[in-house]
């Protein structure tokens, strides 16, 4: 069975998160029911490279799946697409080298959380938290440089049984845009459950000045959920990227 | 009676335009309705720079209003603001120089158009026409010199009853943007009805290679609706910016 790549967007309002549950409406349940009736046959799974909650978007999603031989993949985006609303966009669906693993081969990931203080642009508060404020995004920024590199993130991370919560982040940035949104761009190889939202949530109670310098780091160093702050609502972040080891080998010559 | 001027910003596919109608929720409505309550008196009556249509958005609406003596204009854009929901921003309402008018002051209007070929990113279909592509940016943006200037816009315009469809562009651009979305700017004094969903339509229809070279200079041309392509949806448009002589005397000092 051939194995495909799909690169995809959705609208995480539309969504109960990316995991297939019953009864309720999401990523993975549409994706699979879609390719149920495009591969005519029942039991697809995907793999996904980040199961995003209830309510988070993501720009660049990536999942894999193995479709039967003889199916047409290159019309594949283009069919999955007209199947699947407009609260999903297929950038791509390519065949890929079986060895590929949506989930294991990534390396890394990348996470925005757009917010902006109120007032903000209406049109935006789908994707973008309003936050009460006003924000003092050089405090906020000064917060970041402590969540750089290794540590043990448990105070922001909703613990999950037996997991550890050591985790590396690569790059940690506040932009602080013209058009009045601060985004935090958060990347590194894995994140915990939350994570990101945890550190948001905190990140805010600096900016609004109910928390003082340090208390990020301070979190950090206790090791312990209770040393932050609220977790940031959902509809403010959006897996934005994974990233893969390139080139990948190319998909088995067939013919 | 001190002279108010409010600046805000709406979600228009939340309202059934700005002009107020009967059982309509409509932007004037929510806002005369809330100043009413404000100013504690019935009838408030708002005037604005720019009525937008059903389902089009407004960055910097304009507004004037006249409120009663005594009225506390300092708080007014917080008090507005928490009144009106989230689908409807206040940026600011300052006190002015009676002789303000947001309608006939105003110098000039900027509408931005945002469209993107599918598949785009499902979180911007609330204000970007997501349109079956592809799109030949570089022949759309070769249309629009023709439109510069002053001219009879008839072919785009939805006549108005003894009317005349004269216009100026004193900007017609297409910004073809890195994140995969085209913008038509289009900058005058005045505007008429559907005048920019009625360019942007029949610039559409170049881009999808429906029509070949020249054909808004033809339409334009004509002077005649049926020259000119179909009207494009009004979730794309957004009133962007109104223009006003800068400096504008300041508001009568009181004491």
């Amino acid at each position: 069975m051939p194995r495909v790549r799909i690169d995809l967007a959705y609208d995480g309002a539309e969504y109960a998160g990316f995991a297939r549950q019953p009864d309720q409406r999401t990523v993975q349940g549409d994706l699979e029911d879609a390719l149920d009736r495009l591969c005519a046959t029942p039991g697809t799974r995907t793999v996904c490279a980040g199961r995003t909650d209830r309510g988070v978007h993501a720009l660049a999603q990536v999942v894999h799946v193995d479709v039967p031989d003889g199916l047409d993949v290159d019309g594949l985006s283009s069919r999955l697409g007209a199947m699947l609303g407009d609260a999903i966009s297929v950038w791509s669906a390519v065949e890929v080298d079986p060895s590929f693993d949506a989930r294991f081969s990534a390396r890394e990931r990348a996470y925005r959380y757009r917010l902006a203080p109120r007032p903000a642009d209406p049109r935006t508060r789908g994707h973008v938290w309003h936050v009460r404020g006003p924000l003092d995004a050089r405090a906020m920024a000064a917060e970041l440089p402590a969540l750089h590199g290794e540590h043990d993130f448990a105070s922001f991370c909703r613990r999950a049984e037996g997991g550890h919560t050591r985790r590396r982040l690569d790059e940690v940035v506040l932009h602080d845009r013209p058009d009045g949104q601060l985004h935090v761009v958060l990347r590194g190889p894995a994140f915990c459950h939350q994570m990101v939202r945890s550190i948001v949530g905190s990140l805010v109670e600096v900016g609004r000045s109910r928390r003082g310098p340090g208390f990020l780091d301070a979190a950090l160093a206790a090791r312990d959920r209770a040393a932050a702050g609220p977790v940031a609502p959902p509809h403010g972040l959006t897996l934005e990227r994974v990233g893969y080891p390139y080139p990948w080998p190319d998909a088995p010559a067939r013919g």
